[in-house]
């Protein structure tokens, strides 16, 4: 059977850029799956499998349908356990939603400061209006608010990355010698910001700038495709 | 041979309350190790073992002298093997150098932005010069400024532990099932609030304060005893 992976786009069905999506995409590749991706527009979500889930990624593997970047990954690790591990057992699972936790609420915001118009205008118009109307209640600020604030989101990006920069000091992965769930978390957040915006805004020689690198390096380049 | 730690303490040596020597002692609870805890003022550090270091903890086991809580961990994993695992695997090393990087970067400030008068306040006279002066040069702010912001930081800390707070949403520990040292790394950096101010400044049906009660009923309430 194959595995289906909807995940989320704009205008353009070429350039998928949740960070959501993005650590799902990168743990069917960690796993060796073969899936077929179909990224849908934010009013399309509802669409599909029968209105299943209000969010993407939904994962539909024969019979199976689940949501949630983090489900999928724990229902990837269960299914298919003979292929190279997403967690490096239970203790990881739990240390990866500690990294879950450190993304979403510290570097996620981060990001959404500098690239939420990007975001708006790589959308098709009916998924403008939806967008706008509920970032901007979310936020509490007009994106005009959020455009003047944008030089120096850039600028306080690097702090909100020091938790990860820190532990790049002692070793090449979150997940140590290689690549596991908990650097898919993080660099799902930076792909989502390079694929918006065009760039990561740090340094290249940042330590954070080279592990990312190797990130879209992995799997033939599988993340470095779409730009 | 006996295991003796040097850690950290003010004018009173019943009050040992630095996060890091208290990663430490956790960790020797954790392999079940037999130690005798000398803590040390600010200005004897350098006095003690030919001055090894100028910075506590500093674990002397038979013929090794170790400073450094993460390279502490590290040296009892190594050579205490058959203990119980501090990391859970390689993997999960690289996992709690994570950790340590959110607890130092995103926690630590938060909480020198609360306790850094009282602090202060627990030193004998000789060292309350040295740290008011260091503290300030790193800081740049006087005392008086950072006191008169205490209220305001108390307000911010329940948002910089929001990443441990999302974990703890679904699984008990950092470690998963029960502690490991990812979870000692964090409840230092509490433990240090709460010697110092007499609190950790949260509502006690937050997550990260029954999770916190839980550290301090660990190893007998070894934790706890200290106040």
């Amino acid at each position: 059977m194959t595995i289906t992976l909807y995940s989320l786009c704009g205008a353009d069905v070429a350039r998928p850029f949740s960070p959501h999506c993005w650590k799902a995409v990168m743990a069917l590749h960690h796993k060796g799956l073969a899936f077929e991706e179909r990224p849908l527009a934010f009013t399309a979500i509802p669409t599909v499998e029968g209105g299943f889930s209000r969010t993407v990624p939904i994962l539909r593997d024969d019979q199976e349908l689940i949501s949630d970047s983090f489900r999928i990954a724990l229902y990837l690790e269960e299914t298919y356990p003979e292929q190279p591990s997403l967690f490096g057992g239970q203790g990881g699972v739990a240390a990866a939603r500690l990294v879950e936790g450190y993304s979403q609420h510290v570097v996620h915001p981060a990001i959404t400061r500098i690239a939420l118009v990007d975001i708006h205008d790589m959308l098709a118009p009916a998924d403008q209006a939806y967008f706008r109307k509920s970032r901007e209640e979310r936020l509490g600020k007009t994106f005009e608010e959020m455009a003047a604030g944008r030089d120096a989101a850039i600028a306080a990006l690097p702090a909100a990355l020091q938790p990860l920069r820190h532990m790049l000091g002692f070793r090449p992965f979150v997940g140590g010698a290689a690549p596991l769930f908990g650097d898919y978390i993080l660099f799902g957040a930076l792909q989502w910001l390079r694929i918006t915006t065009g760039s990561i805004h740090l340094p290249p020689d940042d330590p954070v700038s080279l592990w990312f690198d190797r990130c879209l390096g992995l799997y033939d380049g599988a993340a470095r495709a779409v730009v």
